[in-house]
């Protein structure tokens, strides 16, 4: 993604999404992109924009968004930046560093790569500190066949069977570099790193290598629903609550 | 403590304490032990009691409180009393698991000891993630120092320079069994095993460890305040927000 403004700072900000309708901006819905503009605002800067490196789905969290602003500080002191910016935005978003950018720095940013972390609540009683931030499942998952059934989907593919419809993107192909499947604690965590992601394509992969931890279908199942190009043949879709946007790696131009 | 009443299940709960005036039942107040027993209620069995092998004071949380009751489970089946339970409950308490008491056990239970664990959130920002659940202290803490200074606390001590005003407790004196102090991922966790605790003593005994972390004082310091038995000595009482019940341990007799 490309910003269409000059950008003199990149934050790095976490978000818990569960009452946000995601990072973009519209009409009469709370949003990331809104409350860190404001914030901006509240600290004396007219027209302030914010764009994010990764843009979030509603209800999706992020762990470590890269948030590239354009932003007069006035008189506030750069090292100064982060509190303020905390003091000023709701609960639910909090600044982790803020890095100042000379004003030769070029605004455009790309992702290199994002890493995507998914929380699955796997035990059978609902978790009181789990209820918004991990999809529960009761019954116990097979991770051995979720490891085997991931390794269908690892390299450069074309990944539409994962796709949800409603994407304007032509290209289907993307490169999945890792999906590192660990339990621990009761908690299954799935890291997906790749190069770029389709529309809702980490929860309909989740969604998936779910129905194999169930052993609903086998693990070779992805090998050919990945083939099959077809989204029919392919899981559900996973809920966005479990889903975090964990790092992005980008380079500037 | 004992409990008043017979016991026919054991029941290991966790809650978030936000939310909660603590454990005890009070009037015009919300309490984890009138919503266990109104859920016990729902499901039927009219007069239910329950009791808690560790109170927990209001704010304060549990990942595995044990709650012995008394329950006439009507018609429903022993497999299925968890799940039964947790689709009455409030989302901040959930029952981990259930172990039918034959009609020889003998109700009175008494905790042989127990264990807390306090979270500290040890990084500059504020923490999406753990606002309602760790004290928030933004300079970064001497853990060797605390280590230090909690080695001075152990074993069987006089601890009325850490309890606070208010406990008809005439016996100070306990055996703190272990301290155990780690770092990771910016959450300084701190475990304390004990055979009884006096009145908000682990919070008492965190504030003042948070003072030698901080550099106020030196971790010799917990010996002499210790030693003074005066409450005026030690530092200020952490806030109930980053305090676990995290496991009883308990003979039955």
């Amino acid at each position: 993604m490309r910003s269409a403004h000059n950008c003199n700072y990149l934050l790095l900000i976490e978000y818990d999404g569960t009452d946000f309708s995601g990072w973009q901006k519209q009409p009469a819905a709370r949003t990331v992109q809104e409350e860190i503009e404001k914030a901006l605002l509240k600290l004396g800067s007219a027209g302030a924009k914010a764009t994010a490196a990764g843009r979030t789905d509603k209800g999706v969290h992020a762990n470590a968004q890269a948030v590239c602003v354009s932003f007069d500080k006035g008189s506030l002191k750069d090292k100064d930046l982060r509190f303020s910016l905390n003091s000023v935005l709701p609960k639910d978003i909090s600044v982790i560093s803020v890095e100042k950018k000379t004003s030769s720095f070029n605004p455009r940013f790309e992702a290199e790569k994002k890493k995507y972390r998914y929380l699955i609540w796997n035990r059978p009683w609902r978790s009181v500190w789990r209820g918004g931030n991990a999809w529960h499942i009761a019954g116990r998952l097979d991770t051995a066949s979720m490891k085997k059934a991931s390794g269908y989907l690892l390299g450069r593919h074309d990944f539409r069977a994962f796709e949800a419809s409603g994407s304007t993107q032509t290209d289907k192909v993307a490169n999945l570099e890792s999906i590192d499947i660990k339990r621990r604690n009761g908690i299954i965590s799935i890291c997906f790193t790749g190069d770029r992601f389709l529309y809702k394509m980490v929860r309909n992969i989740v969604g998936t290598l779910v129905e194999a931890g169930r052993g609903k279908i086998t693990p070779e199942s992805l090998r050919d629903i990945l083939a099959s190009g077809n989204r029919k043949m392919a899981g559900p879709t996973a809920p966005p609550k479990g889903l975090f946007l964990e790092e992005v790696f980008f380079h500037e131009e």
